[in-house]
């Protein structure tokens, strides 16, 4: 990407902000800051010297930031932009990472002023572990990343923060609304975490399950290795749309219990190849 | 592996017999062919060096065959064996690389004659893809290989095949009764496909899912891609054991769905820190 003349200033150097610095680093931007409470992060921040200068106060690099991203749970974002609301810079393009979307972006647009745009993110890129130790610019490489914009934002500053993810290594951006999003989020990635978990915790077998398990039990519990706080956050702000793909699932559970109850073999078959079919055009 | 003097046929040359053959023919043994009704098959095979040569009919190579290698569907295994039995060379080890074995191996041992050595085996590897264009010899690499001894079976030929298959990269070998081995492998293996498939089964967004998905997605669904003939097999040959997984499964759905409907995040919050902490052993 050329010319990326801002300064930019990321919040919180977990997992997706370390990330955030490393890929955006490399794209070599004006001033690339970054706030966090932890200043032992910080401080790793700036020996990998994936970031300019590091705060703990948020003031002064979000006075001067043209670009800032939250890259906090939920919440704390809504906390964040309500707390520091005067003091982004006019025009600034604020931008956030979480993984609901309907509740944070309707709130923020309710009271950010008119020179501000918060445009909502949603990276689809993450691992199973946290923490800026585990941060890799690389995670974005491949990653779709979903943008949520609402009417009042200015599309050039949509079209500018898709550059950006895209230079950062994403294969491509899609944008849709807030409300939407959270409802095909609960599928494809809230609905699997859930069913990780419940695969881990139905493990009553007695045995080390890790020699009798191959690619199959390894790859669908992956997630279950989960962070319980960011995860119960997520979980308990999409409730409505969960218990609703919950339930679809849970249908096509029962099509397969019963037909292998009753040995519905072409049932089976023809459940099996739809699934093939269609896990086939997802790359 | 010193000394692997002996001579091996493997039945069927797709994804599994396949890799059999290229990790067996780097620890040269005397001879190995392949059988498979597959003229192409064979001469694949035999263009890619893998096998000393390959036959359409069984006869000629069982009789002088040491060990043979079954990769077949597990009916197809046993029809094998029945059709053959009179075939093999004295003192033969036959084994199998099927996912279910209760049944086969009793089956089989009602019948054999004294001189054979029928060991189940199952190989804790396999692929979503099947065939032999998509067979490797890593796929044992750092998995575990499961064998079903039964008491009439030769402790120094179990533990001739637990030599080979470490020799071939697995990184462990595992024993266990055939009963118990399905009913273990009914959680670890077949339900994961079955959620897999329910999974992808469960999507009526009518949105381009890959777009919206990240790992967790992908990879729940990996297996998805399934063989729907095989897998129809396999699961009708195991239903009670399925049919008791699964609902231990639905009960941990139902008590996360339960704690979401309620808003319980204490219960979320422990009901991830318990799957958290299983996943982490399992490697």
């Amino acid at each position: 990407m050329e010319g990326l003349d801002f300064n930019i200033t990321i919040v919180g150097l977990g997992l997706i902000g370390g990330s955030y610095a490393m890929a955006l680093k490399e794209l070599k931007p004006k001033n690339l800051w970054a706030v966090d409470v932890d200043e032992n992060a910080l401080n790793t921040a700036l020996n990998m010297k994936i970031i300019d200068k590091g705060y703990k106060e948020a003031e002064i690099p979000l006075k001067k930031s043209d670009i800032v991203i939250i890259a906090l749970y939920p919440k704390l974002t809504l906390d964040f932009v309500k707390k520091h609301i005067k003091d982004f810079k006019s025009g600034a393009i604020i931008t956030d990472v979480g993984g609901i979307k309907e509740e944070i972006v309707n709130n923020i647009n309710s009271f950010i002023p008119e020179d501000l745009d918060f445009i909502g993110g949603h990276p689809m890129a993450g691992r199973e572990k946290q923490g800026l130790n585990y941060a890799s610019k690389d995670i974005f490489k491949g990653a779709s990343y979903i943008f949520t914009p609402v009417e009042r934002n200015k599309e050039e500053n949509i079209q500018l923060l898709e550059r950006i993810v895209k230079s950062m290594g994403c294969k491509a951006t899609v944008r849709i609304d807030p409300k939407h999003h959270d409802e095909v989020i609960a599928f494809t990635s809230h609905l699997p975490h859930i069913l990780a978990v419940a695969l881990v915790n139905s493990d009553l077998l007695g045995v080390e399950t890790s020699l009798f398990a191959a690619g199959s039990f390894k790859d669908s519990t992956r997630v279950a290795q989960i962070n319980a706080d960011l995860w119960t956050e997520l979980l308990t702000s999409n409730r409505d749309n969960i218990i609703n793909k919950l339930e679809i699932f849970e249908e096509n559970i029962k099509i397969l219990k019963n037909a292998i109850a009753e040995n519905n073999c072409s049932l089976i078959k023809s459940e099996f190849e739809k699934a093939h079919l269609r896990r086939k055009e997802i790359v």
